[in-house]
């Protein structure tokens, strides 16, 4: 099976997951319209939060299946669980603004936030490894030593994720900063590589 | 007519109704978060039914039309009338989370969200009957007696379904685990049998 | 401009609009689920009646940008406020589902039902004719004859919804029945025509 | 990176933006529906005008992605910041609605609306800026004194929306005239111009 209708469907879902978030955020009284939008900022910063997360997510799926070539089975089933978390993302957001909104509750909710993440790092590393396994599956543009070096990098996302979610027990702060840092991160280190697989992604 | 466009418009409708079943998930009580996030698995229950079953019903979609290469106007109905029951999916999941968190109608619930999936499959068969006996409408890849074969498997659905929802008034938990067992059964089954028809799917 | 992107965005607004009519569907009370989910029958009407509404309009515009091969300025002016009236048909649907629920406002629930398939309706007609009237917008396979017998065809639409919505006045169920037999008589009409310009068809 | 997915997500994006407009419009009650209906007038201005805009900004982007043929990790991540704002676009839309209704806070709303364009107009010249000083990323069939008027043209956006933005205090209703006035010439000045470019157009 060739990717790209698996390509297009989660796509798809990105697309929408990311555009549902807004839904979450609701037009406050207009007694006192200014204060109310501006006491809506816990809603902003989960809203912002999670664009970036799946921002992030979609950019490196789509980096991922640039080197994908073919989908057997197992990778279907993985990519459908993976977007199961993309597409719950919506729920620990809202979660979030409200316990933010409250300050109750902002460990419990920045842990939930993160366990959902660290769900979606392991599932994202478990589809590369599993498509790095099988030369049938990866572009041969790709070189092993390339493919392994990608590897490591994968194994970081979970990781990071957990332990994010770990410290939200000392501070929800601490978890929240990570969430975006590692984000931003992935996004920047993708760009310090490119030039290694240069060949691959000017496809 | 091809296929390409109605494919298109279905993965819409599948990826939509998919990412749209997380907006039925409420946020709790901030009082006491941890129990409240607890208290919904129920809806997380459904959740991941519904997108276990969507998932699988899109991935099936998906496989009928690699074989199905050209639509005529009765098979474009059947989809459009598919869609509508995919499209419907989210209520009776939600109709199934709250009366599980209420612990009162599970048997309705359960039978609701059977007769569902029940006509989901009965026109996903009849999609399937159509095309099979219209050889302008298959690939030339696929021989008479793959066609029969696959017919017998499509039949399937629809029966496993009734069963399931009759099984509802004796427990609603066997009407759930059967819709997951069936759904999980035609994702392997799809697997096992890939051999057979493997120059079609390679396409 | 070619058409492609106007008509991928296009099937993007249908399946969106046409997938969220079920979030106006609540969860009834689960204190007598069976009958609560039969007394929803006014939002399963309006659900399945809009989806149809939304399914023929869909297959049409297909159909119509088979024949159109260029976008100019306009018609992508006419098509997006086209959208706006498709994207706006939850809303009345909503309202006809809520009207036949409480018995109440029926008369007014209809009409505005039916001004806005009005609306759509003329827009639809509109695009044709302006594509109709310019040659280096339809596609070289349709004979001007053939033109200008599909323009009369296109001129029933806004004729027939604005019938239906002044024939509310006298009863609801007259209107209903006019959205429903027409949009089924779009589909039936456009199977027996097909002969006609199946070479266009089976481009 | 080539930017055919970068399009098709945005479009995604786009499309599901616009059609979520209307869920923020409420079944009036069914006591009086026609004045109720009526009394709606502020949300379905506010409806109009986030439609045009949204589907003016849309016809914008394809433009722009007509003269960008390559897409670079900084180009990316505007889009996606940009993206994030186009997503925001239905919560101000709810705003504004709300403060006509109420006849209250319709500075603050039309300001909070402004501002919201002003920033997406930001990153709309912010991607174009960033692309026509690279000639790898336009298209070839572009020379340097056409990159350069169209980049004139794009500064209007921001400077028009901060005006609209800081006039809603003196009347919400010029700000508005504005939002939809600016978005109406873009559209129109696009025809007006593109016959200078009608190379490139045509492709």
């Amino acid at each position: 099976m060739n990717t790209d209708r698996i390509e297009a469907f989660s796509d798809g879902v990105f697309a929408i997951a990311i555009t549902l978030l807004i839904l979450e955020i609701k037009v406050p009284n207009a007694d006192n319209l200014a204060s109310g939008l501006l006491g809506l900022w816990p809603s902003y910063l989960a809203y912002a939060i999670s664009f970036i997360v799946i921002g992030a997510i979609w950019i490196n799926h789509h980096t991922m299946f640039d080197r994908i070539v073919r989908a057997d089975h197992r990778l279907l089933l993985l990519n459908t669980a993976h977007l199961m978390f993309i597409a719950f993302l919506p729920f620990p957001t809202a979660v979030l603004a409200e316990a933010l909104h409250q300050s109750q509750g902002q460990t419990t909710a920045a842990a939930f936030y993160g366990g959902t993440l660290t769900v979606v790092g392991l599932l994202v590393t478990a589809m590369w490894l599993h498509a790095a396994n099988d030369p049938k599956l990866l572009s041969p543009l790709l070189t092993q030593a390339e493919a392994k070096r990608i590897s490591y990098r994968y194994l970081m996302g979970p990781i990071g994720y957990l332990a994010a979610t770990l410290l939200a027990f000392i501070s929800h702060w601490i978890s929240i900063s990570i969430f975006v840092a590692l984000n931003v991160y992935f996004l920047w280190s993708r760009r310090e590589n490119s030039g290694t697989d240069q060949g691959l992604d000017s496809q």
